[in-house]
């Protein structure tokens, strides 16, 4: 398998973590938004969205969005809840990491490190992804607070997916000691067996 | 099941949608955030997240996130794909559909017709949304030029999440008619056996 990624991408790192833990074989190409390479022509015709990352098979077939390639990588292993309204779980956190997570917590870490972003880093931005980046972790410290995992007892994909912003999430502004459960939940998804930092790549 | 839902939220159709076709007993109640419902004490109770849709099953244990109940009530049935891959891609489109779709035709839709969310209708914040929804339609569209459905073969809970919010593009301001394999499809949706429309509360 070929994962097009992204180094310092938290989106790229959730499929790395869990082939990591799973120990697949796999090569990764990097891609980079910094440079503009996931907008050239040679990469839109692999994703026509123009995101990394993406994972090819070894018969050449893809899937791209970072969430849906732990879904298929997941399937049969201890990563997805094989009880039915578990997994229902799972599915959820996985929806509320894309829509009420990474779009402010990820992205304000983005604007204020990327050099590239700079330009869209207003007051404004930087205040509507601060308010709604701690509403995000204010409901996930609400439900580590009684659970010790997202999806069901134990460690699934959805503590892959929102470990891998929630993590770096201070380089964004965020103050992690205002979420004693997040935090002691951090701790937990390091120590699960196989962890392996961003920066790994097979 | 009750389904806590907004008549006129995308979203909230989705789930009504499919238990229409599936033929499911179901009872809705409306929430709805133009009034503040959603983010009052009772319903957050409910769902820390404060948004709509909301299943709650007969057992009280409830599931949050339009495409999480999508796929929680597709399980086993046509709507959810049969083959590993194709059910990676169903996964792909609906993660598509919540992170590059939903926040820009959906939200633009709102930002236009939403009395509470006028003064949010900023000339930015317009351009934003027109230009990020119109890229979500033209990768629509080009899967669409030589695919009949989003995932696989056959219809899924991809197109039923898509479905949701293009169907009233044209009311946040997109033309549709730039985009003719989505216009078709379109029509493809609505022929697929069980067809409820949006008002449509079971």
């Amino acid at each position: 398998m070929i994962l097009y990624s992204m180094i310092d991408s938290g989106n790229c790192y959730k499929p790395r973590l869990l082939m990591g833990k799973l120990g697949l074989a796999f090569t990764t190409v990097e891609v980079s938004s910094h440079t503009g390479d996931t907008r050239k022509a040679d990469f839109v015709a692999k994703n026509p969205n123009a995101m990394v990352p993406l994972l090819e098979l070894d018969d050449g077939r893809r899937i791209a969005e970072s969430n849906a390639i732990l879904l298929y990588l997941a399937e049969g292993t201890r990563f997805l809840p094989a009880d039915r309204y578990e997994r229902a779980l799972a599915y959820q956190w996985l929806f509320f990491e894309q829509y009420s997570h990474e779009p402010y917590i990820a992205v304000r870490k983005a604007l204020l490190t990327f050099p590239e972003r700079a330009a869209d880093a207003t007051p404004e931005r930087l205040a509507v992804t601060l308010e709604r980046g701690n509403k995000a972790l204010g409901v996930m410290n609400r439900h580590l607070e009684i659970n010790a995992f997202f999806a069901g007892g134990s460690f699934s994909v959805a503590d892959i997916a929102l470990y891998a912003y929630t993590h770096t999430a201070e380089q964004g502004g965020f103050q992690l000691d205002a979420y004693p459960a997040v935090a002691a939940w951090l701790k937990r998804v390091e120590a699960d067996p196989g962890h392996v930092p961003i920066g790994w790549v097979g």
